[in-house]
């Protein structure tokens, strides 16, 4: 995907979306000696970085394929965001959900005005029941993250980014499906004089350092992480990105995710989600290597429980 | 006190605090039916807006004070506050805290490089030790609220408020010893064309209220609240400004406090302390009053024990 691909993306949803502030704290930079740009996409419409994604989706449909809608299933941000997205560009979103998932996840999707469509709680279930939308209402299926145009929207944030600060030598992102690091990494690659995209994972759920050590996609047995946005596996279409992208994930433990989360909330006075402390604490775990850089990180967003926090 | 105190209070203190970031919310203004602008002190340097008037206080001593150093009795912000801006100006901080202080209280004092002398938890004994540490070491005496150059100081943030956002029709603050809200109240009878400035404050601790209607200093015989920050009542130094300038006060209930606080940690994904959620609290208590006015919010302070969250 081109510098020209970016740009485009870039100026179709910049009406929709927040160009969202770029944070520094003097005392984090005190604790990881180095100098932190943070890309506060908490701050974004709906609360995380996904409304990026889903609108540049929405916006590359033909009208007549805007108009029978657009359908997706997930229990997590991409529902949320797709159906305020699709609300924003006034047209139907239709959300599979599994009927497991916690009401205050319904909630959200129905605030921002999505259909939900529930399911049995199994990803087979899932996927029939999101093709039947769109066989039924020929609603157009797009992917969380597996898509050029989901990739090539997330990529817009590490490029506002970059243009606040050209200098940076790293950013930072978490990896999950792989969606925002291969935007990241495919901005800095265009954007930046060798600024290097780090990813950072759960040990829990660590795909994605073990795909790129055995060179094909791999998957997680089990996903049990307090980061709740970063339990599903890379896709075809964003690990081949990564692969040429990315030359290092860091993983870290559950305990250095909250730790690194309760300093962000501690010490910056905002409002993160475990999956967006990944980075700061795969930073902090590799310090040395990283002393007195300019390190840009994306925090992803800010769509939490308040009553069942870890600490 | 005039416009040129106050201009030249601001030009005093900006090297050493930070002009703190307004912040809007599509979602509060939908919720409060008009046009909200949230200043941000809970970005303050040290998380509290207490970092100005504390600044400004120990800018105006003289070389002699300065050396000999300065004490202040308080478990709270203003205990911080008074050791970071003493420690950013080279000058010796005691710090008179109650041995019942919590230790992360304590903490937070000696991470700023206060000196903490604890003392029997009476508020006599609080000011019979700051009293000794006087005498013995020529330590001049700051109070948290109650002393010209601290509202000076405090009154700083609606000025930058101002400068942003001229065209405000109100600016909400909330009550404790009311330093902030006469501090603010002067700096809108100077700097605006008739932005009124609204009081709000805990039902539990309504000195203020009461005050204004009886139009004499009043007490508050209990302080159940969970604004720890407004526990205080008015001084004389504060009193008579805030008869003059502010016209009204709104009460709010705890549980009031509790959901505006939830609000702006949900919506904003800014952490706020509860203190700092009464004007908000207010505002959406009186609605109607306020549809479709442009107000200011003064967030105060961002210092909340995130292991005691009241939801």
């Amino acid at each position: 995907m081109t510098a020209r691909a970016l740009l485009d993306t870039h100026l179709r949803i910049k009406p929709y979306i927040h160009n969202t502030p770029v944070l520094t704290s003097t005392l984090l930079n005190e604790i990881a000696e180095t100098e932190l740009y943070f890309k506060c996409e908490n701050f974004q419409k709906m609360g995380a970085f996904k409304m990026r994604g889903a609108t540049n989706a929405i916006l590359q449909l033909t009208d007549a394929q805007k108009e029978k809608g657009v359908v997706t299933h997930s229990s997590g941000n991409f529902a949320q965001a797709l159906s305020l997205a699709a609300k924003q560009l006034g047209v139907k979103a239709y959300i599979v959900m599994p009927s497991t998932a916690p009401q205050v996840k319904k909630d959200g999707v129905k605030t921002y005005g999505g259909e939900i469509i529930e399911c049995p709680p199994t990803q087979q279930d899932r996927e029939a029941t999101a093709l039947a939308i769109q066989k039924e209402k020929g609603a157009t299926f797009l992917h969380p993250y597996n898509m050029k145009n989901v990739i090539l929207g997330q990529g817009t944030a590490a490029m506002e980014l970059l243009e606040d600060h050209p200098n940076l030598d790293y950013i930072f992102a978490p990896v999950g499906g792989g969606g925002l690091i291969a935007g990241t990494a495919l901005a800095a690659s265009h954007f930046s004089k060798g600024c290097e995209v780090v990813g950072t994972e759960p040990f829990e759920v660590d795909d994605a350092y073990r795909a790129l050590q055995s060179g094909k996609l791999e998957t997680n047995p089990t996903t049990n992480t307090i980061a709740d946005g970063l339990k599903m596996a890379l896709g075809d279409q964003t690990f081949p990105i990564i692969q040429q992208h990315v030359s290092k994930i860091i993983r870290v433990t559950e305990a250095e995710i909250i730790e690194a989360m309760r300093l962000i909330w501690e010490r910056m006075k905002i409002i993160i989600e475990p999956s967006c402390a990944v980075p700061f604490a795969g930073l902090l775990k590799e310090k040395s290597t990283y002393a007195n850089k300019k390190i840009g990180i994306i925090l992803t967003g800010g769509n939490v429980d308040l009553t069942n926090l870890p600490f």
